[in-house]
């Protein structure tokens, strides 16, 4: 792919589903994808794959069995692979994920959120 | 490493140095590192690595042999392996850097702004 300018905004503003990630760029085999978020995901782990969120808009809670993080505009997390979590978005969230490009979004867990081949914009 | 949420705002405020690349997170070999850059870097490229930028606060330019881009607050930009490039910011730029683990920020090129150990913060 001919590399070019990615303005996150503008990419934002070309979709408006909820839970599905969109791929803006891959490098190095991992991916940078672009979701928005609102309600409850569902839980799950990635066994192999670290998977990193951070928030461009609004404000998101990881769910994990121990504990709960929030993280707000500005704020990242790394979610260790095989680690369990469910994220939450009281209000709609715009983050930025970045994980490896065979990071299914829902992990091994099938459910009516699951997206089988997510997308480019 | 006990994976911790991180505002980058506040690691930002946590060095003042330029063109010396912070890790502040580590995943899938891959390493997000915070930057400030001020002035021009040095021409150089990565033969094995891909190098995203993005802009978190100001403007940067990247040079390139045969174009110039120019990255706003929220742009992102990926140079591939292999290509040449020089960043350069005529104010204060600060950068989110998504590259592997193993990247040298001058590639092989020795420069007096070369940093052998890049620190966490």
């Amino acid at each position: 792919m001919k590399p070019e300018k990615v303005n996150l905004k503008d990419k934002f503003e070309l979709f408006n589903e909820h839970w599905t990630p969109k791929i803006i760029g891959e490098l190095n085999g991992q991916q940078v994808k672009l979701a928005k978020l609102k309600g409850e995901f569902v839980w799950h782990d990635h066994k192999e794959e670290d998977e990193m969120f951070l928030v461009i808009k609004g404000s998101l809670k990881i769910e994990f069995r121990d504990k709960t993080i929030r993280l707000n505009e500005g704020e990242m997390y790394i979610v260790p692979r095989g680690v369990e979590h469910n994220p939450v978005a009281e209000e709609e969230a715009w983050i930025l994920l970045f994980e490896p490009a065979s990071t299914k979004h829902t992990g091994e867990v099938k459910d009516k959120l699951s997206v089988e081949n997510q997308e480019w914009i």
